[in-house]
């Protein structure tokens, strides 16, 4: 072994086990809060395990995204404690748009320079928002990668199971012409279109951090709040809502990249599309503000932001009235029409 | 609106949504090849989905993790057809732990500047390594981050779901001192330790590229193949190895980060603690060019390398030869002892 040079170890290198044991530590009773009788625990590490309810054809529905560049905001302004919701939501809104129910999650952590605290505020903000989606954090990983991130950067990925039974799938397949798009408003501009943002407004460029936080920090008299504040509202969850109109929806969307233009189709039969009557809602004052400071067309608004509809409910025209009746802030924002498999939806 | 600033698209922020829809197309059918019946597709795109088999009490196992800084190597050289492998079985061997059997499995890339070809690369390994591992690709997200990475850099995020009958979960409990440790042989670092050997090796760690590459690429006569060949041999899978000893197995341990001495006392009761007999296999040399070359204490290599053992079977002594009967290159290793809390492995 030579000896002319210094003895490395692992801490060297960046990673500190030590400090990573007692994140651990820190995590167990913030996990364990999510957790029913159907989370088994003590029965080895390497995984989580989660007993599945009995369900006669149970179908199991995944999905995984990151809360992509809005970290960049988040990690600007120091504000950790809700992109979890964040994270929970929009995965959570995805299954939900099949009939599952969600049962579990994992997160996945990769950045350079976090504090211990700032991470237990990142899964702080996971298990909230399991525990309100009503499903179990059950397992997930923290990367300390000080040689990928640059420091305050993060990438923060999650991974959702649900459950449905087979014959209740929501596939849209009893979609028909005629048949009524109800939207329900989002809270801000959810998870999506944040690299467009960040260039309108000069924020989370990587350009002077105290100019980019003093432009987030300042009063935005016509969003009646900051900047920041409008920005980092988290993604909302529609899990009550769908199960509530649950006997009534034919097909459910989830408006995130691609806006109403590319998500609506997702979930209609070939052969349909459909109108949208851009002047039955109100668009939040944000996108007027984003769509003017960048000079933006209005198509490419439609195709990079949900424009203060976070969810479309598709239901036959003799259901609006009940659906309105449990979901009071539902609008019926369009219809289904026959449509070539091109510009399936036409904003108007 | 103003219109002195130039009008802003989405692809303008680094977010070529064309490109993106391309990159879909070319998934379908590598995914489609790893899907049998119980994969339902055209059900709405937003979660994967997959019709579990008749479980009378079935245990959902999951596991998420990232392929870490290995990626540096891989890009590096522009080698991404195997970090597919490694990221599939890393989550595989995870939750063949506990007796399940993997379903299905779910990527996540994030990236700035990779082609459609290299990430084409990247989801045909994961594809591969599906079908060997007997479970389907069913979702994935592959998101674009111009400003969180940096040109080559990437993070390659993977979750796994399995299944195993409740009282069918291996869960250690019948562990008792005098159970034997087998030890079956790694392929390589499989994918720990890469941020101190990089490091220890002076490659991905952003210095002059053409410099690291030369070092990466030159033979290693001890090795016998490059430096670079080394450290990108792919994690492999232990999948048929556990199903084939499955009956006579009372614990399984992967030995990830921490190396034997954190992972195989995840596995054991408490009370019970391992001695290693570290003469019992051949380390292979990359190990020993690592040490020598950071000067890296012993029990510094046992804490964070895999030292050629990547998964260790915990069974009784009467079934050894049974084991190995089936598991030829399974070597005893060391045995269950009572045991502190503390210092629960003792490598000898």
């Amino acid at each position: 072994m030579t000896t002319d040079r210094p003895s490395l170890t692992y801490a060297d290198a960046g990673v500190d086990l030590d400090a990573r044991a007692e994140f651990v530590k820190r995590l167990g009773p913030i996990a364990k809060a999510t957790h029913g009788p159907e989370v088994l625990s003590g029965v080895g590490p390497f995984g989580g395990m989660y007993k599945l309810a009995a369900y006669r054809e149970p179908v199991l529905v995944s999905s995984t995204d990151s809360v992509g560049t809005k970290v960049k905001i988040a990690s600007l302004l120091g504000r950790f404690d809700r992109l979890g919701v964040d994270l929970v939501n929009q995965s959570v809104n995805d299954i939900i748009t099949t009939g599952a129910t969600p049962l579990f999650f994992l997160d996945y952590i990769a950045a350079s320079s976090l504090s211990l605290d700032e991470k237990t505020e990142l899964v702080q903000g996971v298990a909230n928002a399991c525990r309100e989606a009503g499903c179990a954090l059950i397992g997930g990983e923290t990367a300390d990668m000080p040689d990928m991130y640059a420091p305050g950067d993060l990438d923060f990925v999650g991974f959702v199971v649900g459950a449905v039974e087979c014959d209740q799938l929501l596939d849209g397949a009893s979609v028909v012409a005629g048949d009524v798009l109800l939207g329900l408003p989002s809270s801000g501009l959810h998870t999506n279109g944040y690299s467009l943002v960040r260039r309108v407004f000069g924020v989370g460029i990587d350009e002077d951090a105290a100019v980019e936080r003093d432009r987030l920090m300042q009063d935005e008299p016509e969003l009646g709040m900051s900047l920041g504040d409008a920005l980092l509202a988290p993604h909302r969850s529609y899990v009550q809502e769908v199960a509530a109109a649950r006997e009534h929806l034919k097909a459910v969307s989830h408006i995130t990249g691609g806006g109403l233009i590319e998500n609506v189709p997702r979930v209609l039969p070939s052969g349909l599309g459909a109108t949208i009557d851009a002047s039955s809602w109100e668009r939040p004052p944000l996108f007027a503000l984003i769509q003017r400071e960048g000079n933006i067309a209005g198509e490419e608004m439609y195709r990079t932001f949900n424009m203060g509809i976070g969810l479309v409910l598709i239901v036959a025209p003799d259901d609006v009235d009940a659906v309105r009746a449990k979901l009071p802030e539902a609008i019926v924002i369009g219809e289904v029409v026959e449509a070539d498999d091109d510009a399936r939806v036409r904003i108007e």
